[in-house]
């Protein structure tokens, strides 16, 4: 998926957000602004959004001096989401088809993502809730099932903190010991990096291998050669996420779900569904 | 008043939706943003919001090839405010305090301004009885009709069309003898220009000159001399809308009074009041 005009709003809006919400002072916020809007006058609209990302949060980095802003409020979603993790696999056991409420609830984990906007804890319970009460369609779970079941190995790609503990709990029915975990290879906005993936106790239970990068998605162009061949040779590829499938939506050769919620215009439009709405979908099929 | 970072967000977005607006295609839109982000990295903070907004449009024309991308609109909007002149010029007269419902009639006209964005023909009479029902203090209105009774000459500072009309039905009231009416060198946005004095027959009525810039505003450093000369000079001057606070709100020296609505956040904290506020203030004093 390439850039959109809208998208240069987004990430000048964002960077301007960010640069206040991390508690930088006016001169800072405008060297990062400024910095941005130079960055986007050369920007390639054909590279996919989340490479503008990548650009605005490396300069806000560098601006800020901090290597991981945003250590604080992974850390607090992710235990916001631990305290939930039991009586959420007990719902999960419990219900009629444990891998749809699992899948549910891991696409409602998606609506943790600072990189869309700030989050509340009350956005979460409201994501459930939504999710809980999405219909997916049967045939795209049936087809789900069957493929998680005929798959000798699942390369699930993580997104964002606090999200990843519903992803375990999804991982925990898809079979831990066929799954590989790809988590981004330094800290990016709040997305999972393999401390992340220690901290909530995923690290001893699957194999954890880094994409790479530290672009909020999977640039291939810029992956690292061991992520490269598992994502060549992976039987099944979980993909959780915007960013993911931003820069995946074209890579109709490989056996991709996309599991996320459309949280911008831009991806919705693409998708053809409206805002908000929960995605559980093979590459190249719409539910 | 200086550039804040929030307008740097907002003219980026003006310059996306006015290409757009203005029916520009994808590789114009493009184009348009860049420069727009390019001049934008390298933006002086400390001159007025307006000569962004200066800097915008005439990127927007460059690019457009027109040299008045809103003619038709204007020409609309002053055809709408005209078909309302007779109606209103009566409530004016048959009302308790003319000069305060012309002074409110006036600032309702400032709804009419595509510099902020586009503008319903329902947005007019939404502001029409806002305005009339906005409380102004006696004090102020009391101050402003003996400045008014004891000035020799009125410099008369237009802003936008179809607001224009507006401001005839208040210039009837200050005297149209003493009024020189300043409008804007060359076509920017929508604000008026002489063409469009002549159009709502300003021009016949009053004496009309130029600032001598295309700017949303009035930059004094950009001026022509003779409108300094009437600047220094005039006994009153009678500001309207954003464009005219944002560029002399610390000219403190003259005998100003800005009567506009407070369109945008960072104008309205400028002034300290509600987004949407009717102000009609001498420089220096707030309602």
């Amino acid at each position: 998926m390439k850039m959109y005009m809208d998208c240069i709003l987004c990430f000048v809006r964002q960077s301007l957000e960010v640069a206040r919400y991390l508690g930088a002072d006016e001169s800072t916020q405008e060297r990062v602004m400024k910095r941005v809007l130079a960055e986007g006058a050369k920007l390639d609209m054909r590279l996919p959004p989340p490479l503008s990302g990548q650009m605005v949060h490396r300069i806000i980095r560098e601006e800020l001096g901090q290597a991981d802003p945003y250590l604080e409020q992974k850390d607090r979603f992710d235990r916001m989401a631990m305290g939930m993790e039991a009586e959420y696999r007990e719902k999960i056991r419990r219900s009629a088809n444990p891998l749809e409420t699992a899948v549910k609830l891991a696409i409602a984990g998606n609506i943790i993502d600072f990189g869309i906007g700030l989050v509340g804890d009350g956005h979460l319970h409201e994501a459930i809730e939504h999710a809980l009460a999405t219909a997916i369609d049967p045939r795209i779970m049936e087809r789900l099932e069957r493929e998680v079941r005929g798959a000798k190995d699942i390369l699930y790609l993580a997104d964002n903190t606090g999200e990843i503990v519903f992803d375990k709990l999804l991982i925990e029915l898809l079979g831990p010991e066929k799954v590989t975990l790809a988590v981004k290879a330094g800290p990016i906005i709040n997305d999972v990096t393999r401390r992340e993936a220690e901290l909530v106790g995923l690290a001893e239970m699957v194999e954890v291998i880094d994409n790479g990068t530290d672009a909020p998605g999977t640039p291939l162009g810029q992956c690292s050669r061991e992520f490269l061949e598992r994502f060549e040779s992976a039987a099944l590829i979980v993909s959780k996420g915007q960013g993911h499938y931003e820069t995946l939506s074209e890579e109709g050769g490989r056996p991709i779900w996309f599991l996320l919620k459309a949280k911008c215009s831009v991806v919705a439009e693409h998708l053809g569904v409206p805002m908000g709405a929960v995605i559980c979908q093979p590459i190249g099929r719409r539910l």
